[in-house]
């Protein structure tokens, strides 16, 4: 824990904006904007975290961004910084992870109509790109050779019933591309990586490919998380595939009628890790005790290094605190940026969070959370009481200076859930979301797909509506 | 001209549509956006377009894009496809554009303060990237070597007065970051490109080097059209300096006191060229003579294949007109795709296509073009009366299906202005602007710029409200 005053080490710098400050006679949020597109500070912070790598909660990389988090932190000047334990389930996806489809499985089928025009069937075996999905158990040594049945819906997978023992169940039925925000399109997909295995192993298949969840048609493998459900049915192997492949699938099985795949996995799940939230604020003046929280989740998962998910949000809370001391602002209320760990795997940092001991004597205002990429913010929406949400909808002039344009009713976000169930407030920044599943828990969620620009405009719209909720409460 | 009926020539695509339409129950503006995400065709046309490549208005490869545009519009079974003649300036860079920044040019200034730290003089020739202002003149064989002295805005310029002659004069005023609409920073720094010369010779400089228009620092030259006023001043030679090379030779300038630049610009203009706007379209079924024109234009500048400038909008128009169609919509209006000619380089074409004669048994309900790049659309800016404005603001809860949040007052576009001096209302498609100044007139603005979900938005948002304009009117 360390309290550094910024204005001590940067005292030139503190000056400059003082002074900029007094002489543009621009309003505040504006000046925000101003500083967050000037230095572009969180874009240089996100280089920083990225080049850590993939952080997996369990992984040494993640222990390291807790230390990067604390450094910074301090380095910046905020006060109480300090980190909280939080154990983590310590999944590992392991050395081996292959599917391969084989070489003229199969039995041709009596193929008419449209299926006559797919393609030829593989002459020989052909690679298929597959990841494991997080959680899932590994596949037997040799892996598991067995016949593909394809299906688009759970009533599909139903009828099945007995053919499908013995089999693998691919879940490929595509994210809708015609909604105007892709997270609708994500809910309306995500349902097969999450129950997947485990309805697939109610009517006794041996493993489950699932279509990834993205819009583009990619080589990238999207992992997620997968959920079992050990006094439903008995545990199989879940892996994603890419769409690309998913296709190739899918037309390989209608132009045969079927086709034999076979899926090798080392993952597993050797016990827990123990590792931390990491935190820093802006000490309230009249009401330390009471708290705005801004957060983000440090994690990310295994497959890159999580630039938009969720490096973005860390950053802007960063920034955003960041900005405010720039301008030489001092909250009434304490502002707390929470770098949450394990966002992607259960969550299990926003729970320890708010069960922390450090917790009973605070109360926390509200707690907003930026866990949508790291584009061009829209919208906030507000989980809370209609005066709530009504009151932060008020705020429009000033948080439209960041580009947010609307305040709705809706969700927080997954790590600052368990603080609204203690009737805090839950905030969440909604940023432009048509690219978002191009990087989506993939290889591709890298540096280079985070625009400076945006991500500082979002670092904006948080510090603006931090101002606001630590000045005026809520 | 061409009259194809669409349903004659693709009947299962228009049954099916029709059948999904009745099967969906959605709203038309949501069946609209769905049909341009899930197809996803401006941005294969646009493949198409940019595939050409860059296509300044005199060029034989705006020439080709005349040519399919028109076989485009004819494929798509749009009415009374046809061209009409523009006459554009037929200015060409030529194949010599050089800046060197010369050996130990200039005396060391007795440099004390921050300018001490910069870089070391230079000992050896350094190339700085540069290329011509569309209109600038060439420089005499052998290029212009003179000493340089940077400015920043135009009172320091007339300072400069008789210290001038015979130097080539450096602005370097940059884009101001801290603004929301990135347009707005590219009008506090523009006036640099297109009057830069014309001031600067006015105290007799040589010649001008302009820092590019762009947020960004990179080596990509931006380049644009500039303007000579004969009665002023005496043409010189006008380059863009990558923004990179802008710092450098700032840096060196701050360190030595002088620095000598060596410029050699091959630019010419031999004359005039006939080339052609295109158009196609859906004929109101109800008043045929009542027009919408949904507009982008087809011309680029020639460093680059101007994907976001402008093929994004002129596949956005067609895309429109392609989705109504899809949809067996009927206007009761026409409605008419126009890819003007000759945007960049003066705007003959939205000069030609206002004042052809086959405009006088037409009126022009509204002219809508997109010309600020195919990013998420946020806005539509409308050029006319108060009444007009709260219409087109009443169609909201439509637009928003597409993403549109606000309509407000505003500029139309270069190439739909002059509809808009006999009355017309004109609109403005205005997207999310932070990329964009990366790669407006320069090599980066490519194709794998554009997000095809993003362009495809635009194409809806279009669609949606040239439908609106159609059948309720203005």
């Amino acid at each position: 824990m360390l309290d550094l005053s910024f204005a001590a080490a940067v005292p030139a710098l503190l000056v400059l904006a003082v002074l900029g400050d007094s002489g543009s006679g621009e309003p505040l949020p504006a000046r925000i904007r101003g500083v967050a597109l000037t230095d572009l500070y969180a874009h240089r912070l996100l280089a920083e975290l990225t080049a850590i790598g993939p952080r997996p909660a369990s992984s040494p990389e993640a222990q390291e961004a807790v230390k990067w988090a604390l450094d910074t932190m301090e380095a910046m000047g905020l006060e109480r910084v300090h980190s909280e334990p939080v154990t983590v389930r310590h999944w590992v996806r392991g050395p081996k992870e292959r599917a391969v489809l084989l070489a003229g499985s199969g039995a041709r089928a009596d193929a008419t109509g449209p299926a006559a025009a797919g393609p030829v069937p593989p002459a020989q075996d052909t690679e298929l790109r597959v990841c494991a999905l997080g959680g899932s158990i590994g596949t037997p040594a040799g892996g598991i050779t067995a016949e593909v049945v394809e299906v688009r819906d759970w009533e599909s997978l139903e009828k099945l019933a007995d053919s499908a023992r013995g089999k693998i169940v691919f879940l490929n039925r595509p994210m809708p591309p015609d909604r105007l925000d892709t997270f609708d399109a994500y809910g309306a997909a995500a349902d097969q990586r999450a129950w997947g295995a485990m309805r697939a192993a109610k009517v006794g298949a041996v493993a489950v490919l699932v279509r990834s969840m993205t819009l583009s048609l990619t080589r990238h493998c999207h992992t997620g998380v997968m959920v079992y459900k050990d006094e439903e049915a008995p545990r199989i192997p879940a892996a994603a595939l890419a769409t690309l492949d998913a296709d190739l699938l899918s037309a390989v099985l209608a132009r045969q009628g079927t086709a034999r795949v076979r899926l090798e996995m080392g993952c597993s799940e050797p016990g827990t890790v123990q590792t931390a939230n990491t935190m820093g604020e802006l000490t309230g003046s009249e009401h330390p005790e009471e708290v705005v929280v801004l957060g983000g989740h440090i994690d990310s998962w295994d497959l890159g290094p999580g630039a938009h998910d969720d490096g973005a949000g860390c950053v802007q809370a960063l920034d955003a605190l960041r900005i405010l001391k720039q301008l030489g602002l001092k909250p009434r209320r304490t502002i707390r940026a929470v770098m949450f760990m394990d966002e992607e795997f259960g969550g299990a940092g926003g729970k320890a969070y708010a069960h922390d001991s450090a917790r009973k004597n605070e109360k926390h205002v509200a707690a907003v959370e930026s866990d949508r990429g790291g584009f061009r913010p829209l919208a906030f929406t507000v989980h809370g009481s209609d005066p709530a949400v009504e009151r932060v909808r008020s705020w429009l002039p000033d948080l439209g200076q960041a580009g947010i344009f609307t305040v709705e009713k809706g969700y927080g976000g997954v790590d600052i859930e368990p603080l609204s169930e203690s009737g805090t407030v839950t905030i969440g920044l909604v940023p432009e979301s048509q690219r978002y599943f191009d990087m989506h828990h993939c290889a591709n969620d890298t540096l280079d797909q985070v625009n400076p620009r945006e991500l500082g405009l979002g670092a904006a719209a948080m510090a603006i509506l931090a101002w606001k909720l630590s000045e005026e409460g809520l």
